[in-house]
């Protein structure tokens, strides 16, 4: 290699974190692990690559597509996680089954996928989030959402906003309607991507009445506080998608007691970009970040797969997104400060070694000089390396 | 897929870290990243995979071997990283290159390598260390075996040794006989090997002069105190090997400041897997573990290959060999205490949400039970998840 040509270069979509990135990176994520521990969850650990055909267990096939993917010495398929879900099902149905319930687990790492890079989301990105296994009810919807709103209140954003779906709405009304799956999954399909004009001609060409059309060309405006329940109770006459605003009403009612219902508003066009949703949805934004923060919700069907139902709800959030949305908003987290830097005249070493000591166990972030310097070059050292206090050994 | 027959599994050399594995490693990692951070370290965070040609920048022929690859798609060879050495010189010759040295940089995380799984190592595996960039002189190179001794006994070990050796010496024996390269190389990888057999037959048979051969056998017999460095002053008459062995003394002395000289012994038959080490190596080890915990050692040569030139030094620690030595010590590292599960009777569910806030926002570890139940069966729940209390909101 002729040293003069080369220029190192990383691989497209994936990043350094210089020091200070690093830290906000290290006090955001120390911040999160302290609040789902105080919430009960406790943290798993799964492999960065596993079988494709395990990862691609309840994923849709566009996350099949984008993972990156390679072969072991057997010839077997094997692909870098592109989420925690599948692997964290996986672990509870196996390894965790005869643990009592509910399961409470989070994560904190890196997931990857093979997608346009775009701001706060690489190939390869890092998600903190938690699942909650093993129970069905309200209760655990509520508690999930609430922590999602805790987690970016605990990281320091001020401003943001949890919107809350229900894919059963949507099923009940497509049944109600006796949609057939195709004109199902291209709806979906536009609902997903917020395409309206994609979703105008979907209805357009579909066996729906012109009254059904007129039905599912309304779900993407049924967002709102309560009220908007009450609009979509009127809109339909299957028990399904009653139920589902029933749920949605219950758990609304129980974020109350969380304190953090203020943050919350209903938008039944959510359905998330898994297939796997089977009930509450939802999606955390902030201003100034053109996509979520985070998003989650029931899923009751993935774990089964693995060889043990759990009924599930979860939700992940996106650490470099949670990072930009911060520098963004203004909001600093600023890390420990470093407190002294050690200069040291010839021969003085020795006591300048001691010295560290002392202070290190004394809970001080201590750089030593590692050459002899007159106090001037110390002083500039100090500067330089950002260190609070300079403390200077004299000949 | 047929669910009755599916049996996940996960790939050879991976492993789940199920939650009381992953307590354990988190509080390993963050008495570490504190550690460094005292030191005046500053945690850098790179890409899992990167560029092959760059990963192997300074890689000797079989970590190149063994490291998991895979293709882009441009059809460039990417890799998993086999260590974080490679990619912090990388990061310091580039976008580090106009800070003021030393840069004093850390990592935790994992590191990827196609081997014989074994205990404490699996292809996945995860690391803690430092790099010291910038600075050649033995303060840097004492400043490092410091910290690692350091972190040895930060992570909760008591009883543990750190061997000090110097490839210099070797290089100036080697010199000193004119041995020929094919020679040189083979001999160094039975002393890497430590394989007494092989080395005798490699000794046997090179051009070396039977006083010759005596001498490079007693090499991996150089281990000891002080003392040993007498005689090895005695055995060479060039001038790189009796430098070599005044930096370790002065590098000893330093220790002596440092307060773990103690630990610290010499043993001049180490030289480490890497190719790339040019001075000072060292290993540390503790009792009940085959294998070393921790290495490192001054690499001045690598940076230069990424446009910039750096004296370095520096060392890994296994975090999985050091949970499995804590553990075969019957040294635990218990992390909080789960203190209160909370239950509560048909319609008390709101009471009971409200009372997780107040003992969350008061730093307790919260469990709250997601249905009604009466108090034998909240009593039941709390002894299975663990907790140490029981509030029962009753009826």
């Amino acid at each position: 290699m002729n040293q003069n040509e080369f220029v190192p270069q990383i691989p497209y979509g994936t990043r350094d974190f210089l020091p200070r990135d690093a830290k906000k990176k290290r006090l955001v994520e120390s911040a999160l692990a302290g609040l789902f521990t105080r919430w009960g969850y406790d943290e798993v650990i799964t492999p960065t690559f596993e079988y494709l055909d395990i990862l691609s267990v309840g994923a849709d096939q566009e996350i099949v597509q984008h993972m990156f993917k390679f072969l072991d010495k057997n010839n077997r398929l094997l692909a870098l996680r592109p989420d925690m879900t599948t692997p964290i099902a996986r672990v509870a149905a196996t390894r965790l089954r005869e643990q009592p319930v509910p399961l409470r687990l989070f994560y904190l790492t890196n997931v990857f996928r093979y997608e346009q890079a775009q701001a706060g989301r690489q190939c390869e990105f890092y998600q903190a989030g938690i699942e909650l296994l093993g129970t069905a009810g309200p209760a655990a919807d509520a508690e999930v959402v609430a922590l999602a709103a805790t987690a970016m209140r605990e990281a320091g954003l001020t401003v943001f906003q949890i919107s809350l779906g229900q894919v059963e709405f949507i099923n009940g009304l497509m049944n109600e309607c006796e949609l057939p799956p195709a004109e199902r999954q291209r709806i979906k399909n536009c609902l997903v991507q917020r395409d309206l004009v994609g979703l105008d001609e979907a209805l357009a060409t579909s066996s729906l009445s012109p009254a059904g059309q007129a039905l599912f060309k309304r779900i993407p405006l049924l967002h709102g506080r309560e009220n908007m329940l009450d609009a979509a109770y009127g809109m339909v006459s299957n028990d399904m998608s009653r139920r589902a605003l029933d749920n949605l009403a219950e758990i609304y009612r129980l974020l109350e007691y969380y304190g953090v219902s203020g943050h919350v508003s209903f938008d039944l066009g959510i359905i998330r970009n898994f297939d796997y949703y089977t009930g509450a949805v939802f999606e955390g934004y902030t201003p100034g970040l053109g996509f979520p923060l985070c998003g989650g919700g029931r899923y009751d069907g993935m774990a089964g797969a693995f060889g043990k139902e759990y009924p599930a709800t979860g939700f992940a959030l996106g650490i470099e997104r949670l990072m930009l949305a911060l520098e963004r908003q203004g909001l600093t987290l600023d890390g420990d400060v470093k407190d002294v830097y050690i200069g040291w005249a010839p021969g003085r070493l020795n006591e300048a070694i001691a010295l560290t000591g002392e202070l290190r166990a004394a809970g001080r972030i201590v750089g030593l000089g590692l050459q002899p310097q007159d106090k001037a070059a110390a002083e500039a050292c100090r500067q330089a390396m950002g260190y609070a206090k300079l403390i200077y050994i004299g000949g």
